[in-house]
């Protein structure tokens, strides 16, 4: 099996890397080519200069860019993938996208003879370095069966949510869950800061119980000592959550929440904290408590 | 050991009874005998008409009622528990209530000899029945200590998390935590069902990550179900959230969600949905989201 993998960011370049370890030819695209030969001399693969490259002759072609026109630009643009792909191949999209994309990507893949499935990704940077994501799919069976060997190399559990668009709807609800979470881990933050609760031993009380997340677990203690600078950036978190709020507009659905949250975020973002971890919305909420 | 129990709810009931169940002499008092008398009668235990004939030569007081008014009734009245004490005993109170209560409690104790610990549990009804709770202490270590042997008849952990009132706090905290998960999930849901998704193959993807929590895991299939009659009705939850906002106002924070969460409880209250579970806030956020 031929892969071809356009996109070596924070997730694509591990998730590349771990191809290569289980035994699978990898070509690999980047936009800025340094990283592509970087990425060709740490694993001994194989770097091109031009998507059109990279893919011919490919079996599954592998996409984690940023946003709906990143995508566009490598695989529906005249010089993208879709073009230059081989008939009968997969595409498979591990970027968070809107849906429409999907089922746009997998109208143009269909008219060309190709077969493409979304597969948006959970487990952030560490699971993408640690092999250990969740990849949220949408297609068919057989293209969903077929991509496994591919997925056990960077993917902990993989699951076919449905047809096209289904991975990316599942990746919205993650998001949105994840901003409830924190939200009101805030809050609750807050008020165990205000009454001199020690949070360590807060969390170790309550992460067990009705309220426990894996918020809760993992970035409780970094929010207390006003810990940011890593996990997912909230300039991912912004793009991601407006996918919801257009998702949601299609549906006539008003998700207050998940408006508020975004609007906090970009207001973090515009004081220069879009790298910051998720968790850092406890800055807005704070500054909200206190006004 | 000496113990007397005031309140045999559903969760004072299970927990009495696990206090016989580890050998420990217990006599109990509920507000309606005839519940203290089936106890009695199930439990091979002693149930007494008042107050102030359950308590006597009690080395331990535990109280487990309904809000800060029924706690006063049993402890603070002059037919209460501290004015019937034996001089040096402790009253430990498992109610969830203000953070006040706790302090004007540990207050009248000491002033009548006695010693006190507030120590709100969570954990739910089938915690309770299963002993395996989990219970937020406020109070001193050598105090804490001692109870130890108690609490370990219905609990799986014990915290200490500061002096008189802590434990409360700690539970607001929990409270609010709770509320915003449920917040996520409820809007996560609501788009869930629009798009279609199947919610069991969703749970199944995202619990293990980021947006994972124990609310997701336990509730979000059963909210799919439009299934509420069971768990934590919402009616002790507007108590506890009213706790929550009263605490915070005292420290001049504001909580939006926590704000939000308390009257989308009351409206389902008021439509009659007071003995559901928390998670019935799907309804409520179903009803703003497609207004």
């Amino acid at each position: 099996m031929r892969v071809s993998f356009l996109g070596l960011g924070v997730m694509g370049y591990p998730m590349a890397g771990h191809l290569v370890k289980a035994g699978i030819e990898v070509r690999v695209y980047n936009r800025t080519t340094s990283k592509a030969e970087q990425w060709a001399k740490e694993y001994a693969g194989q770097a091109f200069a031009t998507v059109a490259d990279c893919v011919k002759g490919a079996d599954v072609v592998l996409v984690c860019v940023g946003n709906d026109d990143d995508v566009r630009s490598v695989t529906t643009s005249t010089s993208g993938a879709i073009a230059n792909m081989k008939a009968g191949a997969i595409l498979v999209d591990h970027t968070t996208t809107s849906a429409n994309l999907a089922e746009e990507l997998l109208e143009a893949a269909s008219q060309a003879g190709l077969r493409f499935m979304d597969a948006p990704v959970s487990g952030g940077q560490a699971g993408a370095e640690n092999g250990v994501l969740t990849v949220m799919c949408g297609g068919n069976q057989s293209d969903f069966d077929a991509m496994q060997i591919v997925f056990d190399a960077y993917a902990k559990s993989s699951v076919l949510m449905g047809n096209a668009g289904q991975g990316q709807r599942a990746k919205m609800v993650n998001q949105i869950c994840i901003a409830g979470v924190l939200t009101g881990l805030s809050e609750g933050l807050l008020l165990a800061e205000k009454s001199g609760l020690d949070v360590h031993t807060l969390v170790d009380c309550l992460k067990n119980g009705a309220a426990g997340s894996w918020q809760m677990e993992n970035r409780a203690n970094t929010m207390a000592q006003d810990k940011f600078d890593f996990g997912f950036a909230i300039d991912w978190m912004i793009k991601d959550l407006g996918f919801c709020l257009e998702e949601a507009k299609q549906h006539d659905l008003k998700l207050p929440l998940t408006e508020a949250s975004t609007e906090a975020y970009k207001a973090l973002s515009a004081e220069g904290l879009g790298r910051m971890d998720t968790s850092v919305l406890l800055k807005a909420i704070r500054k909200q408590a206190e006004s």
